[in-house]
Order: structure tokens, then sequence, then C-alpha cells
């Protein structure tokens, strides 16, 4: 299984990293990572990443999409959107973290779909699907093949959810274990919800 | 204050850029990114990084080294060693997660400290430092300028902890609101000792 990480300037570092450690866990997932025109691709934290073309994303797999300060300027960007989509598309199962959701829903692909998103920038992510069924207070929202997390740590136990639910519990408590991490497993319970 | 993370080979991603995602929040703190020859470095989950060569680390800052499966082959590697801990004598705060923490104990810097470590790599870790007091059970440990934390997650536990010694209560309430992270606060709770 190939996990595809799209990236983007002024991605949030943990938002990919979080799930990146989580997926890299499981035995015949293999882990890459792309953007737009290939390259050089700079984080939020000034963290300098390799990035293959997005145009190689092959069909299957899971997409992980971050949010981060870049998205405000990507939401506008109508080359990225569209090219975002295909990618979507084609793809077995897509996940976003944080404001990532606000560039699918840029898409059109979470039209009439549950989703989530970071607490704080809520209201600018909605701004961007006005057909989605935004869910406010969710850790995590699992809607077919699209999965849409909270803000940046919740992307962690987004990824351990979709272990979850594909794997079951014996997996996701190796795996966690191995993290040293405790999962927060109810998807439904956001404490930054208020 | 310079942020700087030692990076190598097969170093394990969530190690360092958990601790780069709380670092990445503080107004002031920059993030740069080393390796022993510069250029780029590749994670244990295939992250392609570029760095710059350690020796342009300056005077002062906070380092922090990561662990992973590249810490087996570099405790024999007595050039890094030397650099490593040449790096560390000049920094003002040295932070290692997981088995970064055996690197460490290699340069001697860490002998009669109090130190911790990955708990599933404990014995191996210890095997490294003979004259470190370890501690196993401890999600992270603060012994003068130089703190250690258990595996992988647990540097993001640490670095709230480092935030909260510097800066107080207010102020890591505002990093974990902002990374939608619920800080373990207990540096001597640890769940995985077992």
């Amino acid at each position: 299984m190939n996990v595809n990480c799209l990236l983007f300037n002024d991605f949030e570092t943990l938002d990919l990293f979080g799930p990146v450690e989580v997926f890299g866990k499981v035995e015949g997932y293999n882990i890459n990572y792309y953007s737009i025109n290939g390259g050089n691709i700079i984080s939020a934290q000034n963290a300098q990443i390799n990035t293959e073309n997005v145009n190689a994303i092959g069909a299957g797999g899971i997409l992980i999409i971050p949010g981060g300060k870049g998205t405000r300027k990507l939401v506008h960007d109508n080359e990225f959107i569209q090219k975002l989509k295909y990618a979507a598309e084609k793809s077995e199962w897509c996940l976003t973290v944080c404001t990532g959701s606000a560039l699918l829903a840029k898409t059109g692909l979470l039209d009439n779909r549950n989703a989530t998103s970071n607490k704080i920038a809520f209201e600018w992510v909605k701004s961007n699907g006005k057909n989605v069924n935004w869910k406010y207070t969710a850790r995590w929202v699992a809607d077919k093949k699209y999965y849409t997390s909270s803000g940046i740590s919740a992307g962690i136990d987004m990824s351990l959810g979709f272990i979850f639910d594909r794997f079951g519990e014996e997996k996701v408590n190796q795996i966690s274990n191995m993290m040293e991490y405790e999962w927060k497993n109810d998807k439904d319970h956001d404490p930054f919800a208020v």
C-alpha cells in the first residue's frame, strides 16, 4: 500500500509527520512525498523536504493532505485544487489533517459528506466548503473513503483510528506502544471544541 | 534562540518533528537542520530532508537529538560521537528523544547525570552509558542543561515541559491549544514502563 503525502510550502510539520509515523509502522506501507511541481518544499517550521511531482502518484493508496498556513493561498490556486482533486479521486483513501480539509473541500469531493477541521480556523474552513456537513465537535470524522481530522496532533489519533478500522485493536495497540503514545480512541470526544 | 536539530540517516521521524512542532510555536525560536556532512538525510519513514553541515552550528541555542534505528550504527562511529559531543558542549540546552540518549551517553556528557530513554530499547541504551543514572520510569528527565525523553511521542511532552520550565504554564497552554494536544505534564508518570 502506498501512502502518498501531498506537501506544499508552509504546511504544518506535525500535521504530516504524525500520520507518517503511524503509517510507517505498518508492514507493507510505503511512504512517498509529492508536491505540485516536485523538488524541495519548506514546512512552516523550516524543514526542507524533497518531493516528487504530484503527477507521479499512481492509482490506489492513501493520500494524506496536511494543513498549515500555506492552505490560505492554495484554496485560491485553481491548478493546485484541480491536481489535488485528480489525486484524491484516484486514491483508495484520502485523509486530511487540520486545515487540509479546506483544500479537499475546495475540490467539491467533500460535498454532502461529514467532515471536521482545526477548531481555531473552523469558520474559515467552512467558508471553503459550503455544501459540506461540517462537524465542529470531533477529534476526527470518517465518511467512506474520506477521513478528516481536527488540528495538528489530531492527525495521529485519526491515523490510529484508520488503522483500527482496517486492522483492529491489536494492531493499533502494537503501533501506539512502539510510539509510546496513548491513543485518543473516541473520535467524537473533542476537548478543543469550546 | 536557535533550535538546532542534528539529523542522521534512519532517524525516527516523529522523534524530531514532535519537538520541532512545539518549538516552532515559540516566537523568536528559529529551527535549523544539521547533519554530520550536510546534504540530504533520509528518515526511517523515508522523508528526505535537506541539512547544513554540523560544523555550522553556533554556540548557545537548543540542540535536539532524535533516536531511531540509525543510532545502532552511530554509537560505534567515533567521528559522529566526537562532533556530537562538541555540538552538545557548546549548546545552552541539549535535548534527546528516544534512543537519541544512547548517542549522547556515548559522548560521556551524561555521566553521573539522570536520564531516560525508549522503554523497548532500554537495556541497549544503558549499555552505551554505564556511568549514567538511568531512570526507567519517566516520561522525561531534566538534569541541568540535559533533557532526555522516553520513546517517540514522549518528545512532545518533554518539549512542552521544557517550555514550562522556561516560560511557565500560560505559554504551554497556548502552544498545546494551538496543537490541539493534551500535554502529559507529569514527567514521572510513565504508562509504558512495565
